[in-house]
C-alpha cells in the first residue's frame, strides 16, 4: 500500500468511527470470509457458438490448482477450489489432495456432471430410461467417494434435466425419479457430508427443468433430509426475481446451503459477479450479515462464472474482491439505525441507512486486508505484473487445453 | 343448435370415436366443470391511470349477482360467485346468500381486502406496527365469519403486502409477522374450511412481494397446516415461468387449492384467460386432468379478471367458453399414446399427442354441453341478443356503479 | 459541511488529483447540471389498488410549484418544473409563470393528457373514431398555446394508446392515425420548441402499444421533422435492455431529446431513479458524458416518479442527489485511459476503468456544489429540520390534494 | 387422404363456406406458400452444455440438401436450402447448385459466418482491431460471390458482434466501423440482391449486442440502401415483445426482408416454431395476409431452428407443417368482419373474430394442399414409414457428422 492509498484508507477508517462503526471488527470479519473458485473456470469455456481458446489455460487437474492457488495468493481468502468429475477425473486422488496441500489449498466441493455423455440426452436422474438413471446415480455415489478420498465435507448437485417440448414427459414420473435416485445417494453420504441442490430456471432444456426455482429445490431437500441444502446461483432466477429475499427466506427455513456467484443481464451467462448489477450483489450480502450476526450460518460461498472473452485468473480476481468489496459495505451498514428506521415505518431513512454503507467506498479496508493475509494491495494488477500467465503460457504450450467439454 | 353446427358437432364426434376416445364420457366430464366468476369482475375496474366506467354496471352485491347468474345461464357451469370484503360487504349476509340461491346461485370464496385502506400502505399482516395487523388480522377473522354466514368453505387471502424500496423493512420480521397473523385465523377457521393462499410476482410492492412464488406461499401453508393451500393465479409469476409444472408439483405436494384464471403478456394484468397463450391454458388443465383421473384433486377453479375496455359480462362469457375448450382438448388426449411415447423417449411423438388433442376444433362439443345444461350454443351472442344489457343500463343509471375502489 | 465532511472532501479532490483529473473542473459541471422535476410528482399517486393520501400534499399548481422551490433550494440545480394539462390546467397562465419566477423558478416541459377522460377508452391520437382523434389533437394544440404562454420551449408526448386484444384495432391504421394528428400539432409549434415522442412497453394496454419502443418513436419522429425528438424513460424497456445503448444511438441520430428518470425492478413502476441498479445509471451518464464533451447534445433532464408510500419531497430531493452522483462518477472516469484499453482489446482494463470511477465515494463532492449554489450538504436531512412540510401539512389541511386523476 | 379425413376435409369446406370464405382461393394460397429451411438444421447442434449426435446426420453440404429434399417431397412447398458459409464451403459452388437442381431443389440465402474464428473474439465488423473487420469484411464480400455462383438472391447477415462487460468497448465506434464495412458489401452486391440484417436481444454477447432490436437493424438498413431490409427471428426478442407489431411497422416502412421462423419461451432457443405459442404464429401471419392482400410485400419465410434432442428432418417437417397451418388460419380470416368490428370499437367482436379462424382445425385442407402439391397428408408419419433415415444413418455411419462448429 502506498503513501496516498495508506492515506485514504486511513481516511475512511476515521469517517467509520465517526458514525459509530468499529474497523478492527470489520477487519476482522474481513479476514475471516472465504470463497471458494471452481477448477472449471481456469479451463476453457464459451458459448454454444464459439469457444476462444485462451493462452496459457490449464491442460489437467493440477495445473487448474496452480493458477487457483494464484487467487489464493494474492487475495488470501480463496484457499479451496472446487472440482468437476469427470472433467477432473484423477487416477490418484489422493496425489489430487496433496499437489492441492502443497500448494495451501484444500479441495472444495465435489460437482458430479451427468448432462454431457450421450445417454444423458433426455435426462440423467430423470431419464425415463431406468438405465440411464442407474449410470447417473452411480456416477454420483463414485463423487461421494471422491468427496471421502479428497477430504471433501459438500456435494454439490446441478442437473441439466428437463424437457424441450410439451408433453415430452410427465413432470410427476420425473420427480418420483430424481427423487429415489437422491435418496439413494443421499443415503450412502458420510454424516458430516452435505448436499447441496442447485435450481435453474432453464437451460439447457427450454420448456422445462426438473429444478427450476428454490421451490423446487427446497421441497425435494425436505424429503431427503436435513443435510440436503439449497445451493443459490445468482444468474439462475427469472428476470426481476428478488434474490436477497430467497436468500433470507432459506436462511430461515435453516436451507440455505450455498451460493454460486455471478451476475448476468439476460439470461444465465455466468459474468463477472457485480458486473451488472452490484447493489444487488451488496443486498445480498447484507441479508447473510444479518443473519450471521445471529450465529446461523453454514453457507459455502462458491464462483460459478464462465469467462468467455476475457483471461480466467485476473477474472477471477476481480470477482473476488468485488466479493470483498460487498462483504465489507454490508458489514459497515448502520444495524441499530436499520432496525429503528424500519419498526418507526420510516421508508426512505431505512433505504438511506443501506445506501450510506453502498455508497461508500471500501477499497482501501479491502486492500489492507488482503495485505494483511499476504496478498496485494492490487491483485490484479499484480497478477499481471508477476508474470506468471506468460511463464505458464510458454510452459503450457504443448498438450490440449482443459475445457468444459 | 342449427343444422350446420349440428353437423359439424357429429362430425366430431365420429373423429373422436375414429381415434379411440369416447365422446359421451368427454361430455360427461365437461359438464361436470365448474368455473367460479368473481363479483368484482362486474364492476368497474382499470388501471391507475383511468377508470373507464361502462354502462349497466352494478351498484351494489345483489346487482352482481345478477350480472353473474347471466353467464351461469348461458353456459350451465358458473353456479358459484366470489365475493370480495368489504366491496361486496352488506348489512345482512343470510340476505345476500338467499338472493343468491333465488337466483340459482351459491357464493363461492370470500376474499379479505386489506390493501386499500391508508392504514395498510406499509402492509397489513406483515407490517411493522402491531396496531395494523391486530386490525388486518381482524378483518380476516370479520371474513371467516362471513363464510359462515353465506355458506362458503374458502378463504381466499391476498396480500398486497410488500415494500418498495431495499432496507424498508425486514424480511424475516414480516414473514415472521404474517405467520403469527395467519396462525390465528387459521385456528379460527372450521375444520370444512380451506384458506387458500395466493402469491404474485410484484404489484403493488415493486421491490419485494412477502409472498412473491409457490415457494413462499408453500412454505407458509406448510407450517399452517394441511387446509392451507396454495392459489394459482396464472399471471402472478415471472415472464417465461412454466405455470403447468407449479401446477403439477403442488398437486404432488397436495396443495394446489385454486386457481385464478386470467392471461397477461407484460406484467400481472388480467386479461381474458387464454387471449395471450391459449396452448398454456390448455397444457394447465392436461395436467389437472392428468391427475384428476387418478382422483385427487379438489381444486376451487375461479376466475380473476380486470375487463378494462370491454364490456365485463360479455367477457367473463368468453372466458368460461375458453375455459370449457381448454377441457374439452385436454379430456380428448391420447393418454395411453402419450405415457407409451413418453416413456420410450419418443420425443416428438409425445409432443404431437398433445398437439393434436389441441388442433381439435372442439367448438361444438361444448356448445352441445352448454345447451345440454339449459345455456346458449353461441352465448356470447346469445347474450347480446337477450337485451339484458341494455335493461340493466336503463335500471341502473342512477346511484354510484360498483368498481374496485 | 461539517468539519469531518470538509476533512473527506479535501481527500477525495486529493485523491482525484492524483490519478490526473482536474477536480474544479469537475466542480464545474456539477455547477451546471440540470434536472427538472414534475409538478404531479409533488400531488398523490399510487398504484391501481390505492393511492395512500399524505400530509402536506399540494392542493394545487401553485402549491406545487411551491413544493418544487423547495427542491430547488436545497439543491441548486432544479429550477424548473414539467407541467401536465389538465392536472395543472388555470385560468390565467401567466399569473402560474409569474408565481413560478417569484420562486425563482421557471416552467419546463408541457405535458398533455389525453389518456383518462372516457372518450379515450380506446385511445387518443389513434382512436378509431375520428372525433375522439379531432378532441385530442385539440388538446395538443391546446397544450402548443400553453407552452407559449408559460414559456416553456417543450411539448412532451406520451400517449397511452394500445390495444388489450389481438384483433382489436389495426397496427397500421393507428400508427397513420397517430401521423396525421402528430403532424398537424408539429406544424403549430413555433420553431425554437421540440416536442418530444415518449415510448413505453406496455400499460395501460396490454396487448399492443402503439408506442412501444425507441425504434417506433425515431421512425415517428423521422416523418415528422427534425424538431421531433425522442424521450428516454428509464422505465419503460423490456426486461434486460441496455438502454445506455439505446441512449448513445439515439445522440448518433441526433434524435435524443430528453429523459424521464426514475428505476424499476419488475414493470414500470416509478421508483426512486437509481434505487434499483444505480450502476446502470452511472452508465447512461456515462454515455452522455462521452457526446457531451464533443458538444453535441440538448437533452431535457427530467424526473418521471410515483412515490407511493414515502414522502413526496424527500423522495425528489434523493433523486436528484443520485443523478448527481452517478452524474459526478460519470465525469471522474478516465477517458483516455479507457479509450486506450477500448482500442488495444483490453476487456477487463476497460471495464475497470469505469468501476475505478463508479466506486469512489463522490459523495462530498456534490455537497459541495450543492453548498455552492446555495444548497444542503445533506438536503434530505436539511429538508426534515426545516419545518416546511409540517407548515404545509397544517395550512393545506382543508380543500382536496392534487393527484394522478 | 383415407375416407375419414377426407370426410373432415369436406366438412371443414362446407363449414368455411357457410361463412363466406372460399375453400379454393384458400388452398390456390396454400400451394404458394414457400418455406426456406436451413442446411445446418439438419446437422448436429446443441447447447454450449453438450452437442448430442443423432444417427443419420449429413456429412456435408451435398447430403444436406438430400434431406432437405426430403422436407420438399413431403411437403411440397419447401423447394430452397439457406447455406452457411463456412459450414457448407465446397470447392465447386456450381457442382452444388447442380445437385440441388438434381433433387429438384434451390439454393437461397447465402448466410456468411463470422463468429467462430479465434480473431473474432472481439467481434467481426465491429471489432476494434481494424485488420479483423477487413477479414470479416473480405469473407461478407466471398459471400456475395457465393450467391452469385449459387444462384442466389439474398445475403442474410447475422453478427454475433457485442461486448460482455460495461465499458469494453465504445457503442458508437462499434456502430461506426459495422456501417463502414457494410457499406462496402453493399456495394458489392449485384442490383437484384437484397442485404438482410438481423438483430438478436442477446447471446451469445452479453452487455450488449451491435444490433439488438428492429431499430438498430432498420436505422442500419436506412443508411445502406433500399435493398437493406430487415430480418425477423422469432427468437430473438425481450419477453413479451409484440413481434406481429413490429412486423406491422417493417412491412409498412418497406422493409420487411425476411423470417427466421423459430419458437422460445425463455432466451434464444430455437425450438419447433409454434411450439411454445401456437397464437402468436397465427397473429404473425395474420399480418402478413393483412398486408400481402394489398400486394406489397416481398419477403423471405426461413426457418432457423436447432434441433438439439428430437430428429432433426421430422422436426423441420413438423415445423413446416405447422406454418401452413398457421398460414391457413390467417388465410380464413373474415376481414370484412374485422375490419368492421375494429372500426366501430367492438373490442371483442374484433377480437373473437380473430378466434373464429385461430380454433379452426384446418389439418385437413393444408394436408389437401401437400397432397396436391405431391407430398403426404401426414407428412411426419410417411417420413417414418419411408425408411429413409433408417437407409442413410447407415450410409452415412463413417465419417464426421456434419454440425455448427
Amino acid at each position: 500500500m502506498d503513501v496516498a492509498l495508506r492515506r485514504q484508507y486511513e481516511g475512511l477508517r476515521g469517517a467509520l468511527e465517526e458514525r459509530g462503526a468499529d474497523p478492527d471488527w470489520v477487519e476482522t470479519q474481513l479476514r475471516a470470509q472465504r470463497v471458494e473458485t471452481p477448477s472449471w473456470g481456469y479451463g476453457n469455456s464459451g458459448t454454444r457458438f464459439a469457444v476462444f481458446p485462451q493462452p496459457g489455460v490449464p491442460r489437467n487437474p493440477f495445473e487448474k490448482l496452480e493458477d487457483a492457488a494464484q487467487v489464493h495468493r494474492l487475495t488470501g481468502i480463496c484457499p479451496s477450489v472446487a472440482i468437476h468429475i469427470p472433467w477432473d477425473r484423477v487416477d490418484d486422488y489422493a496425489a489430487l489432495r496433496q499437489h492441492a496441500e502443497s500448494l495451501g489449498m484444500t479441495i472444495g466441493a465435489v460437482n458430479p456432471n451427468v448432462f454431457q455423455e450421450p445417454e444423458y440426452r433426455l435426462g440423467s436422474v430423470c431419464n425415463p430410461d431406468p438405465e440411464v438413471r442407474r449410470r447417473a446415480t452411480d456416477h454420483l455415489l463414485e463423487c461421494v467417494e471422491i468427496a471421502r478420498q479428497v477430504g471433501s465435507k459438500v456435494l454439490s448437485l446441478w442437473f441439466a434435466d428437463g424437457t424441450n417440448y410439451a408433453g415430452q414427459d410427465s413432470f410427476l414420473e420425473r420427480r418420483h425419479r430424481m427423487r429415489e435416485c437422491l435418496a439413494e445417494v443421499y443415503e450412502a453420504m458420510p454424516d458430516d457430508t452435505r448436499m447441496l441442490l442447485e435450481y435453474k430456471f432453464y437451460e439447457p432444456a427450454f420448456y422445462e427443468t426438473d429444478l427450476a426455482d428454490w421451490g423446487s429445490s427446497l421441497t425435494m431437500c425436505q424429503k431427503l433430509g436435513r443435510r440436503a441444502q439449497v445451493l443459490v446461483d445468482l444468474g439462475h432466477h427469472p428476470q426481476g426475481t428478488n434474490i436477497e429475499q430467497i436468500v433470507a427466506f432459506l436462511l430461515d427455513e435453516g436451507r440455505l446451503g450455498g451460493f454460486h456467484f455471478n451476475d448476468r443481464r439476460y439470461g444465465d451467462d455466468d459474468l463477472i459477479t457485480g458486473s451488472v448489477n452490484p447493489f444487488q450483489l451488496f443486498l445480498i450480502y447484507n441479508e447473510l450479515v444479518e443473519v450471521q450476526t445471529s450465529g446461523r450460518s453454514n453457507v459455502a460461498y462458491m464462483i460459478d462464472q464462465s469467462h468467455n472473452v476475457e483471461p480466467k485468473i485476473e477474472a477471477m480476481i476481480l470477482s473476488v474482491t468485488t466479493l470483498q468489496e460487498a462483504y465489507a459495505k454490508a458489514l459497515i451498514v448502520d444495524r441499530e439505525a436499520l432496525r429503528y428506521a424500519q419498526r418507526s415505518g420510516d421508508v426512505l431513512r431505512a433505504h438511506r441507512v443501506l445506501l450510506d454503507a453502498y455508497d461508500t467506498d471500501v477499497r482501501t479496508i479491502c486492500a489492507k486486508v488482503r495485505e494483511d493475509l499476504g496478498g496485494a494491495a492490487d491483485p490484479v494488477e499484480a497478477f499481471r505484473a508477476s508474470g506468471y500467465l506468460e511463464r505458464v503460457a510458454e510452459e503450457r504450450r504443448e498438450g490440449a487445453q482443459a475445457g468444459w467439454l
